[in-house]
């Protein structure tokens, strides 16, 4: 059968985990929305040839090869997705750029915000469209609470309480990896740029902040028998004050015995509440003093296709969806993003913001006292 | 890049929200598992030629046809997926299977058991897999907490208690259906036989049954104008005895108002206890006796890559998974029957089996008395 | 300071925990409501003089007796309180009622209906009030529950689904005790009792019901070295048909291991639902489809002042009440009947009624087929 | 019966709600403990003599006065009980001491930490037994929690969350009152202090800090028409360092709409974690690295008679106690205290040590930066 869609072709840079997160969110977004787009799995590039050519095979690309910059000169290549290790990001994406290719490419965009700045002003100037994968933000709950924020369905609100805390890093003897990296790593830039990103997608921009980084394992094996020493945060705490007022605080921790997902926030305004759990991510609780008295308290909103696009994947409440179709959620606003028929959902520009907010954490713990966010 | 599998290829009856899910249930088996074969979406059928030849493209198939028995003679075609309405399974499965074809068949495979135990017979006899759809337990939940018994962590399992309440029957203005048809209808036949099901899959056979069955909405809008006598049970109830001595209850309803998805079974052994429900499906609870005094209580287990196939979806816990990825674990498990690798998942036996059960809830709620399951 | 209320002599049969339960219920009920008396501790009862006497000055008596009879003969005992053994009930509540007491009996009344109906009949006669304890009906958020299902807020109720599970029997080891007795005892008559008064406390008379009682652990150890047989329920369930019109089911069992207190409902009407625990019993959920589409969810009322009398016992929500002030509120509406200010909240009719509906799940699961509760 | 006991005699100062609750938690104290002490309703002292009057016969106080220092003089009363306005508390304790009498004051033991101090320093050269209301902490699960962290039952502690948010102050228009007066008024000083004091409970001495507080209702309805400026902060948070080297973080907040009793905590240490939430008192949740792989998870412990001194008020698990039964508790450490048989559990010391830390927050969110707290 025909599709007489635009073609879109990917190449993607990197098969590993997150590459292969990628390819199953682009199929998965190819089977429930109608995309503006055909995406052709066009060609997978990684570091030696045999490696990509026996990826491609099993993730469907057309095409192989470990040099990553023939893709850039292939003009039938449209989009470019970086899945590599995080200190290529940015050279891929500015030679993306400058190839005119869209990117998309996985978090953190780039070890600094300064890095990130000239990555985000490169797509800018050439007028590529770029995406950043923030997916929690994608969440049709996480959405139902920022249209019931916009809406004034709480009132004004006063404060917040973020945090998303897990424990992958809990254990001492787990070794030094490129997150434990002084140049871009640490619980804060890891984690915590997903409660920073929460905040404000939520609540709109923050306006200053007071932080606190604390270092619990100091050192860790290096994976060669010996050990190294660890400079980046475990725990990073935030004291936020938004733009509109309100008041709030944000905690990232890897270090969170028991937690696997714990990414939460609690809003409150002074005609409702809300909170969230990814922990039980197809459920948002609302507090409303619209409640008459007697009969009020937190209600449990389960996922339902009136809250889009969740009934794209489910014909009816209760069903559930899980992390990969927050990809795919993603992948759908980026492609029409392209397409442009909407602004980027969270593009490098959004990446570099949330780097931005990650630094001045930490500068401020570093240096003491409230640190006036960008604006 | 060549594919060296095995192909199969898929010949789809019907476009609607269920073939739809077949579809995206066969794309995310292809994404996340290493299946036996390689899926090809073949040729799809629909009632008239327009409206094939739209979802054949739409859905990615290469051939539509109006005509499903075309599919049968042809020999490409080496699985016939049923999506079609219910009162048709039985003559297309009859004569897929008289084709030669593996067959896999939405549930209710039939209206009556006398009917899908012809059914399962016909499948014997030609030595072709089937498969009913039965996803809920696939659930790597659910499946952990059979394992779990089958171990003896609850040690001797002396009761359950098993219900599936959903709300869409709840408007006594919801217009009449097949649902209601007094042959195959009711809420027992469509959701009580997945409570019946996991009451099985987790205890084993049920011995004998009481049970109960009440239509509360006698009448409904015929959807033309008129009203319509309804005759099929809107709740049914049974008391159980499994051959293992256990005793239990399930209770299937669709008009329990505000349950969406309320698949929950609770399991009591003389060791432990196991608490379950589907609004929250990718937690399992467990209590133990192990536990030191003090510290005992029931424990929030987290679905995580320790819980196959979860980690073929989510390389840590915490993600999720959703209903969809259900269907694509169904699927694998299909697949690989299929292969000869292991026996059927939920073939039509079982189907038939189920259907066996909610009949003899009926019967037992007309005639009164304790049924005996056939062995 | 003088207190110009009209005094009210106790005379306590019983010094064993329920006793000093219910010597605690009366402090409390004094400390906190503006009783009709001034309820005085006159006389403690136990089997010998010694404990008798010590009991009393533990528990703030003015007189102790090793002969219970002795209280009927004086003037000044108002109500008889009974926390004696079971079997003592009939005797001594007939004896009371014989000397113009009102009398307070812990449940069971009797260990059959018919005795409990003697019972009720000569405390008619006699023209006393008498209050038999089911303090979970005494909960604000229960209490709430029966308000929203009569002021039609959940609209027409069409099902119910009960539950009492405990886990104190659920050792093999334990032995064999009165309640294992098999005139009276059991888990429907121990606990399934609490979980058929609630039942009828919210949706009205039961109708008839079709019963099922299970014998899980044969024999006992019976504390002299020797087995017993065990010839009572561990396990009783019950389908129910009210007079309203709505079906249900009950389950009471003592085997339930990990469940503490497991005294659940759920009421499902044509406009909303009820979900209560008493595992969490300062909350109330409620699901109404007054809500607007996509704000509809369980919601979590907590006990409030605005749910009487929660109030009287804390000034604020989120404070809680615990089992204790249950028994406080039973007896405060105790003696407001005593006073004639309002019926008797539970007793004997009502005690004897529910000794019926344990006697006829019995007589169902013996018998089989429905029975028709006595109107 | 003669009561053996020696005679407490109680001389209460304030009969509004806190005086009420004082004397229904020795009610219930008395019903329930063995206590060294027979305490006397001795006096009880108001504004003037009518309202002292109705009161102590309301109460059940043997004598009235409108002259508290009359109370003082009298050599029979042992204990002096301060529910008066909080600006009182001062004078009165001070006075009282003076005369030699052990003193129960309510909380916040004086507007400012020097005031505390003074009074703390005071006692302890009279050598009386002081208690501030500090109920919480009585709670056998908050008592369970620092036994299990004492145990090492969570290896070492690394991070702990604490939080103390209502919403009785949510409302705007809710009239200025004493909470508010810039001496010793405001969120943090009246449920900050519950959560700084859980925080030091649980894991010992705070280190240092650093702190924030937002004022969102800058002015108030003075009750007689006007308006007035509000200073005090409505929301306080502040990040906390413990001598043990974990960090961690409070929140205060009473503009929490929806929110009844939010006193909540997490520990996480590096071998388990521990979850509590006052919204459900009678539950704690443990997580364990002990618990073997695929079967870890929050376990629900329940309130249970293993569980000192739960058992005492009820005599299984599942019944759970209330707000009321935590102040019985309290009563309790304090009469054993002044019978020189424990330490005090919460004397004016402590309560001084609380007042300290919740001064240190306010001069941290004024001057900014880190404040060492006093050793």
């Amino acid at each position: 059968m025909a599709n007489s869609k635009r073609e879109l072709n990917l190449g993607l840079i990197g098969a590993g985990f997150m590459g292969k997160a990628h390819v199953f969110g682009f199929a998965i977004a190819q089977r429930v929305f109608d995309l503006p787009f055909q995406v052709v799995l066009h060609t997978l590039a990684e570091v030696n040839a045999e490696h990509a050519e026996r990826a491609a095979g099993a993730l469907g690309f057309q095409h192989a090869t470990d040099d990553w910059r023939s893709m850039l000169d292939d003009p039938a290549v449209g989009v470019i997705d970086i899945t590599a290790p995080n200190a290529l990001h940015k050279e891929m994406a500015l030679a993306a750029i400058a190839a005119g290719k869209h990117v998309y490419c996985e978090k953190p965009l780039a070890p600094r915000a300064t890095d990130a700045a000239q990555m985000a002003r490169a797509a800018a100037t050439a007028g590529v469209r770029t995406q950043v994968g923030f997916n929690y933000l994608c969440n049709p709950m996480v959405k139902l609470a920022r249209a019931m924020i916009e809406a004034g369905e709480l009132g004004n609100i006063r404060s917040y309480r973020g945090v998303h805390a897990e424990d992958y890093m809990a254990h001492a003897r787990t070794p030094f990896t490129f997150r434990h990296d002084p140049s871009g790593g640490g619980a804060l830039a890891d984690v915590g740029s997903h409660a920073l990103a929460s905040a404000e997608f939520l609540l709109g921009p923050i306006d200053s902040l007071l932080g606190d980084c604390v270092t619990v394992i100091g050192e860790r094996p290096d994976g060669r028998g010996g050990r190294r020493r660890v400079e980046v945060d475990d725990i990073g705490r935030a004291l936020l004050r938004f733009e509109s007022g309100a008041s709030g605080s944000v905690e990232a921790n890897w270090l969170a015995t028991g937690r696997k997902m714990q990414h939460d926030f609690e809003v409150y305004g002074d005609q409702g509440a809300l909170v969230f759990s990814q922990e039980r991510l197809n459920e948002l609780h609302f507090y409303s003093v619209d409640d008459r008295t007697g009969r009020r308290g937190f209600r449990r909103i389960e996922a339902a296709p009136e809250h889009p696009p969740y009934g794209e994947f489910c014909v009816a409440p209760g069903h559930q969806i899980g992390f990969n179709e927050l990809k795919a959620i993603e992948i759908k606003g980026y492609l029409e993003a392209i397409a442009g028929n909407r602004p980027e959902p969270f593009g490098f520009a959004a990446g570099e913001r949330v780097q931005h907010l990650v630094e001045l954490v930490q500068l401020s713990s570093r240096e003491g006292g409230w640190k006036k966010v960008r604006g």
